[in-house]
């Protein structure tokens, strides 16, 4: 199962250790078993191969519950992000914006660069591609990923590093985001490697655009 | 077709004009017949659902034909990608950094929101997760691409736009990704819009870290 090891990957579409919020009841248990079946089953075939009988198989709970308490294939990946989204990750506080930055993208990196974590992550990425609601589940996974990130650009303001903007705020999702971009923007669309110094450059390259106040609320931005 | 009118879009997974490079022969011509029905067909079922059979039927070649010379849907959709790579496609030059990164930015925005050319686009970007062929093809297109980006950098040199690094040089393949990163990010991963405000972000952004001195030769990147 890969789903154990991706509880610790952040920005990366992790699957959370079950039952971190929720109390471990025998529904929570169930739907944790899916889950990992069906991280295995898109690590295994992907998003167009994956079938509610591979689920059934590999959980060991019945087709016939597969099928009234998920529907379909689709149904089974969106719950799996937003159980996904259920974790308790929160961004890493290292005492700098700079490092705190660079644990993120190392996170990125990381959890991409393992083939057994990746291989579960990517097969969501790609099933945006063919579902309009599995879509929508990574939309929503990554705003609530992003929207935890805006305590660490909290931090960052109350220690001046960076300049607090004359009107408005920083847009730390906006600063965030700038940080992940290049790397899956290589990983998934340019289909280049990544490595730490890549990481290396997108931390500096959204530290460097903070500190000039390029992320600010947008609308403003960019003018 | 979308064909004809993803021409003009540049960063985003674009085809050409039929021979805009090589004189336009019989052979010439049934490729680029071809390519505009894998086009079609990635546009309206996805790689997933591509067959041979759409392929033969949407570009009047033969099956036999198709099966001879491209042996199969991947080595259709490889051959679309290397066709779209070998337009004549060059980057604006609006006379200043900040117009050049602006008209990149706006072609990218433009091409994945017009809903014609963006299917055809994003289908092609979804193909690299389903098949390692086409993740090659992506990767040859884009390197080109991006590499077609280099005077446009070495104009901001000449101008003296950019500050010129003590030691190495700028890398313009990672300057012009950073533009295109925060967009291709929210497009294709965390599945978010992208407007003109955005690209006024993303331009602002690699400007600032490209003035910070932070796009030099990778390797001593992020250091």
């Amino acid at each position: 199962m890969t789903g154990e090891k991706a509880n610790e990957d952040a920005p990366g579409v992790a699957a959370p250790t079950p039952g971190t919020r929720r109390p471990g009841g025998r529904t929570a248990r169930t739907r944790a078993a899916v889950r990992d079946a069906v991280l295995a089953g898109l690590s295994e075939h992907g998003y167009p191969g994956l079938t509610v009988e591979y689920v059934a198989e590999h959980s060991g709970v019945h087709k016939t519950t597969l099928y009234r308490r998920w529907k379909d294939v689709e149904g089974l990946v969106v719950d799996a992000l937003d159980l996904a989204g259920e974790d308790s990750w929160l961004p890493p506080d290292t005492g700098s914006l700079e490092g705190d930055l660079h644990a993120l993208a190392q996170e990125v990196v990381t959890s991409f660069t393992d083939p057994a974590v990746a291989a579960s992550g990517s097969a969501m990425i790609a099933a945006g591609f063919q579902s309009e609601r599995a879509a929508e589940a990574l939309r929503a996974y990554y705003a609530e990923r992003f929207a935890r990130c805006e305590p660490l650009v909290e931090r960052a303001l109350q220690r001046g590093e960076l300049p607090a903007p004359a009107t408005g705020g920083v847009d730390a999702g906006a600063l965030v985001r700038a940080v992940s971009a290049p790397l899956f923007f290589r990983l998934f669309i340019t289909r280049e490697p990544v490595d730490d110094a890549l990481a290396g450059q997108a931390v500096a390259a959204a530290l460097a655009a903070a500190r000039a106040g390029v992320f600010t609320t947008v609308g403003t931005a960019g003018t």
